[in-house]
């Protein structure tokens, strides 16, 4: 690990030989092994852009040129390049270096990202500014070919290639894959482009040049008619949207990387660099299975399985093989993806019904309205996105399925805070959001056999349901009964009620426990139900208590909790109620533990809280 | 007018002599002129869709083929082709005609549309369960090219098109514009089909075929080879996407339009129709200009001047003139728009400074995350989009720019209830939606003044800010004083407050009077702030009444009214409030005066509310 440390940073790479660039690209990937197979992290992705990334330090001049990475969970070697080595003991973890790029941790991060497709976006406004204000600097965009999918992407590439005046480059990072293999007829066009005779002959003409030792410029000028001729149609589309095509090049060949990007940085006008990586590349048990080490926990670098195996199944699991059962006796019944069949779920229903599984790609937005297409001939979707993603189909929710009322079922993975990811990743906002939506019904079990009710329920609805459950293990310890549509109470009390939404009940019933001891009597109710409230049970709580606590893994404003005082405030003013949940601000990344210690959502930390909110009632 | 009456259905076209269906279009387009000239509506985009929508009805057997029209403004013909001539009287109106497709009125409308870019979604949907349950019939998604720019639009050409034995089919109907003139590379690539040789090739090709009375098998077999030769690159960016393209045709020549339209019929796979026409077709001055005859007020059909003159200025138009004196003194602020220049009142910014507005075509995602590359260098970016479709950028506001607190301001006009567009362009869900979102400030304003003032504000603030405000005149009478950042008591009362939200305290202060008469005492405060919560004034109120009554033009759910509650029920138990605003339910079209009268929302209503609330608490 001689060049990997804290001095290692930008300018250097600058001045590296290929061959010292090389050499420091075996170390780099060692270096990637060694630590996130102890924090866990982001691996194949980041072992794919090891050449790539060196590459690109090598040819700009950062931080004065801007590096804007899409979803930027392949920005690892580039943290490493510019002087964060030493913090990747703390990856991810608590206080620790995130695992995306982040402005406060470098000046060479110049875009908080961490959602898929707008780099082309940002990247083109900072362009569209420098030229406004008269600097002099280049902005590049890294995305992948799976991001390269996603409208806003499109909508960018759209706008820009328009502006022939306004430098900006696109680096196509393609590997065929976004988490799961990518699809769509981009990625065919794409994949044709790989292994048409045109690659080769570009890497033959750029040979011929290196060789020759004539002067860039010249190749430069017959670039692009050159290009027409050596590719078959290559990059038809991107050509088409006013882009200039270069490529595809090889992204592990350092030298071939180098002198493309050294032409894109010579090319007036947009253009875009398509260039050709292995997802996993130089570790073989991820260049064999990619989408399971695209995210991974920590894991044995020999044999590459994960070092604790949980026992228990997610509730990702949980939710795939009950949609599989269910669907055996439903034949409306199709499930839709956008590009994240493992991550929900789905590989079980996949394999029993590869026809009735939609993967739409990274395309939340599309995913909606094509369900909604579906919902109206009959059909019974089901579309699965993490809580976070899912944000992307706002209005195909609101417009194309709740206001047509349509029975789609909606499963948000990963709702809740999430943890290790961050900032962009927890899905803390979905029963804001999804609340005030008319005609939607919103759903939150609280572990995995609810979750297997509620789809049952929510697939017999006469209109959209989503059902929101978190990361992890769905085996809480659950006493309720069936899922019947309502809430239900599991503890009656004397001083108080607590309405505890999804994974939250588990933190209720402990701090009833805890109050109990301390002469406080305290109710616990299981939400369910988040929307439509269910104000049978409420208004029979408030005929028990005088004070209603909720608490939910969502914040605070609009969540449940605003719900539910929306009802107790018009009917029943004499109750006190007190909201619990995350504050009203980005909540950093961690391990789920200390936030939730931090932020007063624990058992005992919610103990203190009623126990003070009872006391200053009396 | 023979042939328009309610007896004139789709089954009836399809049996038409082309000589027929020419001579109904005449009369379709009087038709149009004379009902839309007195209703107000969409006018341009439909003259302009005449022939086509006319063909489609001939080739097609609706409604067991399916037609899905993206956006839905344009589908006044396909109306008047399916028994709703007679209707056009009420269109628009209270209980009238709807604007758009909907279900609810016709078996011939298949999707309620409304918003932009998502109709290959629906129809690839339909398509795709068509297949699965063995069904037999077409689904047509008709799409503008400016639609064609939205993102959503592209993630569905991108699944569609690679879906090779679904058979989908999607026509085109470009006219070079969407609401203002489209932009965009995309744009430039039609045009270039358009002018392209290609253009009279194919129509030769079809005349020949025509003329020899071949079958139009055997022409269809050649037809995609031919196509290749006849069209340099044509189409390139549709048939990478794995579509057959036909065209481009003439969208006003009926016969050309039925024999493109029979030959799609008869592709197998996804294939896109590319159908020229012209804006305003037929009506000199919407043909001279088709974006001020996008959607008109009841007009003079000879001179194409409006009815009645609105002698006061527009929310929009304040806005835009605010902006570009701001941006006189100010050389960091631009403008941003998403095909809405005219709309947002824009017009006189872009007159003035041209090199400084962003027009990203139909594309709000994009239009957002641009923005945050702008502001991150420097810039001072104004986004101004309908509250409506600012939907469609929900996680690019709240990832993009609130994470990351930039200073990017958001104009969104024709926020509340906007009447006569109805369910799909009612923007209120705003308040909810931002609210929850950390680091933004959302303002409203009560009358031209304050919009100047806050805009003004915003543009110093060190992070997000959304401005709120409704359509129409922007001179209610408000006695607040310049804009401070919070909120201001108008009125003292002593029974309750009435907190109103921007354009709803004309109503406040109107129901304080009513109330006057009838013995109660009723403050106002102009809320100006709905986030941050003026807790300073808030407590004040708390130390002078006992009863709180929240007022917007929003839904209730997680508007202003579920915040302030937030606030009260943890910090003053003992006093009661009710929240008045839009019900949890899609409100329908209407003349705006009679929503706000149907919903309890006028000064005598929300006198009355208040009378019997207080009343109750007593």
């Amino acid at each position: 690990m001689g060049q990997i440390n804290k001095s290692l940073i930008s300018e250097k790479v600058r001045d590296m030989s290929v061959r010292d660039m090389e050499l420091l690209s075996y170390e780099i990937r060692d270096f990637l092994l060694d630590n996130v197979s102890k924090t866990g992290g982001h691996l194949a992705s980041n072992l794919g852009a090891v050449e790539l990334t060196i590459a690109l330090h090598h040819v700009f001049d950062f931080p004065k040129d801007k590096l804007v990475w899409d979803v930027g969970h392949q920005a690892y070697v580039h943290k490493i390049l510019t002087g964060r080595a030493e913090e990747f003991t703390s990856l991810r973890q608590t206080n620790g270096l995130s695992g995306f790029p982040k402005r406060c941790e470098s000046e060479y991060d110049v875009f908080d990202s961490g959602h898929s497709s707008t780099s082309i976006s940002a990247a083109f406004g900072m362009a569209v500014a420098r030229d406004y204000k008269g600097d002099n600097y280049d902005v590049i965009a890294v995305i992948g070919d799976g991001a390269l999918t996603g409208g806003t992407a499109f909508e960018a590439l759209n706008n820009a290639g328009a502006a022939k005046n306004t430098k900006s480059i696109v680096v196509l990072n393609d590997n065929g894959m976004s988490i799961s293999p990518a699809t769509g007829s981009l990625t065919k066009h794409l994949s044709t482009l790989r292994t048409s005779s045109g690659y080769l002959k570009f890497k033959k003409g750029l040979k011929e040049h290196l060789d020759s030792k004539g002067s860039l410029y010249k190749y430069l000028e017959n670039f692009r008619d050159s290009l027409k001729y050596a590719i078959v149609d290559g990059g038809a589309i991107f050509e088409e949207l006013g882009f200039t095509y270069l490529g595809p090049i090889d992204g592990h060949n350092i030298t071939e990387c180098i002198d493309t990007l050294k032409l894109a940085k010579r090319t007036e006008g947009p253009v875009i660099v398509h260039v050709i990586t292995k997802k996993g590349k130089g570790y073989k048990n991820a260049e064999n299975e990619p989408n399971k080490f695209h995210g991974v926990s920590p894991f044995d670098k020999e044999t590459g399985k994960p070092l604790s195996k949980s026992s228990s199944p997610s509730y990702s699991k949980v939710f795939g093989d009950k949609l599989a059962s269910l669907a055996d006796v439903d034949n409306r019944i199709v499930a839709v993806s956008a590009a994240m069949i493992d991550g929900t779920g789905l590989d079980s229903f996949v394999k029993k019904y590869p026809d009735r599984l939609h993967d739409v790609g990274i395309a939340e937005g599309h995913a909606v309205s094509f369900a909604a297409g579906l919902a109206l001939s009959g059909l019974k979707p089901v579309v699965a996105i993490y809580s976070t993603f899912l944000q992307r189909a706002y209005d195909q929710i609101l417009i194309d399925v709740c206001m047509q009322k349509l029975p789609v079922v909606f499963a948000l993975d990963r709702a809740g805070n999430v943890g290790n990811d961050g900032e962009t990743h927890h899905g803390v906002f979905d029963l804001s959001y999804l609340s005030s939506m008319p005609n939607m019904t919103v759903l939150a079990p609280a572990d995995g056999k609810e979750l297997e009710d509620m789809l049952e329920y929510a697939l017999n609805l006469d209109g959209p349901c989503a059902i929101r459950y978190p990361r992890g293990s769905a085996d809480a310890y659950n006493p309720s009964p069936e899922f019947d549509g309502g809430s239900v109470r599991l503890i009656d009390g004397s001083d108080c009620e607590i309405w505890a939404v999804g994974k939250m009940l588990d933190v209720a019933l402990k701090a009833s426990e805890i109050l109990k001891n301390n002469g406080i009597n305290a109710g616990v109710v299981n939400v369910r139900s988040v929307k439509p409230l269910d104000v049978n049970t409420l208004s029979e709580s408030c005929s028990i208590v005088k004070n209603i606590i909720t608490i939910e893994d969502n914040t605070v404003i609009g969540g449940f909790g605003s719900l539910l005082n929306g009802f107790i405030i018009r009917n029943y003013p004499d109750i006190a109620t007190d909201n619990i949940g995350w504050p009203d601000k980005f909540i950093e990344q961690g391990n789920t533990e200390d936030l939730f210690e931090k932020y007063g959502l624990t058992a005992e930390s919610v103990a203190e809280r009623i126990s003070e909110f009872i006391e200053r009632k009396n």
